[in-house]
């Protein structure tokens, strides 16, 4: 069977330099910015944002734990990332819906989502990748999917490749979205 | 960049287990059969199907340059495989559309093509996949693609999960489903 998470790693790693910068743009615990950070090794950077406090300091705990040092946690919406990253980034991760275990009733917002998605595309090395995960069980995540493939459908192709994987007899399951710049 | 062969390569890999029964549903010049052939090894079997003497005839001499010994090629439509395959199989290839270098009138035609694909459902194995790609840059595989879609969103996901890959920003670019049983 499918194993959506590993298929979404296989496909992003390539995209992961050593040496390069990456962003985690839905920080939530952390485990993805740790992925990252060893992805692109000590000499490269992450940059993670989340809005939550709560996310900050698991992940902060996390990073100390793990004996990791290149990475910068942002208070921040992933919407501002442009403020806070010059870029060019090697890839971006974004797993968009609940912090888990966190406040269920904050969620990422389709217009931040949107814009997020947008500047990280433009901060996008060549050979760079952006991979977005989307979670359809709840009213704006399903919202939010379909405007993201309303954007990105209007990339032009021989700059951007926009990629979509669904499960299409599950239409709740989370899916997503691999955005490669050439 | 994605590279959509390599992709359905490593999804459909897991699926052809050595000693197995494979299906190439559509034969074209032989080169998934071979694929398949050596995926399943002496101990297994492929069945290849194409409704062109020439794909026999073409597949016949690879087979043979190659040394491969335990394939079936038969003469008929994908849409029979019931009547040459007694199943369970572990794994099926379609490549829908035309014969590469072959009379470009002929193509896989959407009402066979959906009988086939349901049938190869059918005689799946569990732990069992299909792989379909489709290509819509003609009119009537764009319809296949629509078709297919529709027919696999009908599934019981607690039997079989179709998932679906395709790039949204080329819309005539080819694109494929995996389908695989629990």
């Amino acid at each position: 069977m499918i194993d959506l998470l590993a298929l979404e790693k296989s496909l992003i790693s390539p995209h992961v330099k050593e040496g390069g910068t990456a962003v985690d743009f839905t920080m939530g615990n952390g485990h993805d910015t740790l992925w990252l950070s060893r992805a692109v090794g000590q000499g490269g950077h992450v940059y993670a944002f989340d809005i939550q406090e709560q996310a900050l300091e698991s992940t902060a705990s996390l990073l100390e734990a793990e004996n990791v040092s290149n990475c910068s946690l942002i208070l921040d919406s992933h919407s501002n990332v442009k403020k806070h990253v010059a870029g060019p980034i090697c890839a971006g991760l974004f797993n968009l819906g609940f912090l888990p275990g966190g406040d269920k009733s904050i969620t990422t917002l389709a217009d931040t989502s949107l814009k997020a998605i947008h500047d990280g595309i433009d901060l996008l090395d060549k050979d760079g990748g952006l991979l977005v995960a989307v979670y359809p069980g709840h009213a704006e995540g399903a919202r939010e999917g379909e405007l993201i493939e309303q954007m990105l459908s209007e990339y032009d192709r021989r700059q951007i490749c926009c990629s979509k994987f669904k499960i299409i007899n599950s239409p709740s399951s989370p899916f997503f979205f691999l955005i490669e710049r050439k």
